[in-house]
């Protein structure tokens, strides 16, 4: 019997609102048509959005709510409090019952973390969930790059726990066995790097049980070159490599584009050599890459870019469906059990339930 | 009268050795008819080097040194102790004694700071020195970030002084009165940043007599769009923001060669947009944007990329020359002033006197 993932979709959340959010259903149920969802929000405008796609409207159930988490939302009690009431709070909270199989939302990132951090909780064994996301590289396949946000400082412990985490991500979207990881630093000698990262060095080295081969420092210039499957960081440093990323590759195109429309001559040139371009706006287009998966949670949660195309979202909804399927809560579990030392490794000074919860 | 400074030249550093620092020396010359040089290393050598740059013979004196810092020494109390004997530590040495105006390396960056850092020592009311260099924008001029990695961990005082020592450093080369001056922050409101950041950022916002024009955070994605003249972060998110950028940039111009050989129409393309393409080279090309400063330091030294051509390293010499003629110790000197009551602010439970000296 083929498995037939339920996915709760926060219908309301993302800039574009509904039609995207449904119109990229759509697309991920004609690609794989096992799919199934959960549309989460007013079931007026669902119904409304519905028309367009007649094919997916068997494969939809609707769950009427009559909140939303805006963009602008803080994390707070009163959010955590109303949440249940909310489109994206009402797609976790199927994930927590059982319902639904995963949970995608393309609303309010640090709104996001906080509803499903409160409703889910940590896995055990883990202290702190963290956002990993897979960017695109040189080589075939995508590197997978953690945390890129949910914590701001990390010790230790949480970056081993990154680790396994990543590890069991990379296994199951390219099969690996051992993945290999790295851990991100400024490598360079005169600055050692943080206290944090060297002791996860240390452990990450000395542990032969991890199912993970881990090979040592990578800078930030390499995180596109594909030398790893994983890259492990704080949230801090990981949002800022992944944004300067973001810019640095938007502010070179922006060049280019620039440059190719300074002269007639250049401007022939770009017309006759636009496959290639276009194969370069595919490789670095974010809607390929969509799908940033909170992961240490008991229950898979994935958000898309608020910005997402229709094609973006489905491969959100896509990774959401791999990682149920492949069962990554139950593999991180069982991973995690090969660090089982770690607390006594590193004693409990560094641990700390996160950013999320504090002051809520 | 003009100022003729006397720029030391350690021209035993960088990957390509002598040859290079001597003709990138004679580039500066060339064109600054007022610049002199102190070249430091094995007379022989330079004597040699020199034979290819008969113009440039008159305007130099040669420094003999028997000792190297090699790119894989590190640094450590033996390092400091036998630096005088190096070409490095006799270049600084001479900033120290006041015969040269400013040194030039492009050897060893760790060895480099500490032993200025060493030999110089901080400026009166600057706790850290700090890596500053120009990185290019979409915009005519480039923005000064800082630090690039001399200190691993900051506090909101140390950020504040970068702030004070940027602006100064804009100042100079582009003839503004108040920079702009912006915080790199991760800057979603779910994660709000590092305490040290927001406070800086408060202090910054709340002192109006600071010789800037402070103008909030900057995420990473922004730092080449031109928006700031001053880019302010700690030296490990700043390196790996700098790495990032430079990774992200040339993965994508891989990528786009790749795309351009991929077929005969796209490598005729390719051949036709070659102007266009060759203005984007030149301004994401490292040599043009070569020349890292380590401000705060009673003296002026400038930190020349390893791998630097000629191009590079008189592009270096001029940063040196420019903040020479300029008088930036002096200026931060007098801006630093304006921050006088930064101790009470913050009081001195962050004061350290940073990583480099460390274990020395």
């Amino acid at each position: 019997m083929t498995i037939e993932p339920l996915i709760a979709i926060d219908a309301m959340g993302g800039d574009e609102g509904i039609s995207v959010m449904v119109a990229g259903a759509a697309l991920a149920r004609h690609r794989h048509p096992n799919f199934r969802f959960l549309l989460v929000g007013d079931k007026d405008d669902i119904a409304l959005a519905l028309e367009n796609h007649p094919n997916l409207r068997a494969y939809c159930e609707i769950l009427h709510t009559t909140d939303i988490v805006s963009s602008d939302d803080k994390v707070s009690r009163d959010l955590l409090r109303r949440s249940k009431r909310t489109s994206m709070g009402s797609a976790i909270d199927a994930v927590k019952s059982g319902k639904a199989s995963a949970a995608v939302s393309a609303g309010n990132t640090g709104a996001l973390l906080a509803i499903a951090n409160f409703a889910l909780r940590s896995m055990p064994g883990i202290d702190r969930p963290a956002l990993a996301a897979l960017l695109p590289t040189m080589k075939d396949s995508d590197v997978v790059m953690l945390d890129l946000g949910a914590n701001t400082e990390c010790d230790a412990r949480n970056l081993v726990q990154f680790a396994v985490m990543g590890a069991a991500y990379a296994r199951v979207i390219y099969g690996i066995e051992k993945p290999s990881v790295k851990l991100l630093n400024i490598g360079t000698e005169e600055i050692k790097g943080k206290d944090s990262v060297r002791a996860a060095s240390n452990y990450l080295t000395d542990t032969d049980s991890l199912p993970l081969s881990f090979q040592g420092y990578t800078e930030a210039d390499k995180i596109n070159s594909g030398d790893a499957d994983v890259i492990v960081c704080d949230g801090y440093s990981g949002n800022i490599a992944l944004k300067a990323v973001e810019g640095a590759a938007r502010f070179v195109t922006d060049l280019l584009k620039r440059a190719f429309t300074s002269s007639i001559r250049s401007k022939f040139g770009f017309l006759v050599s636009r496959p290639a371009t276009e194969l370069l706006k595919h490789h670095l287009d974010p809607n390929n890459h969509n799908g940033a998966v909170f992961m240490g949670l008991n229950g898979v949660v994935v958000k898309s870019h608020g910005s997402a195309n229709e094609k973006g979202v489905a491969k959100a909804i896509e990774v959401a469906a791999c990682l149920v399927e492949d069962k990554i809560t139950k593999r991180i579990a069982e991973d995690i059990k090969s660090i089982d030392g770690l607390s006594a490794d590193f004693g409990d000074a560094g641990f700390d339930k996160g950013d999320l919860e504090n002051g809520i």
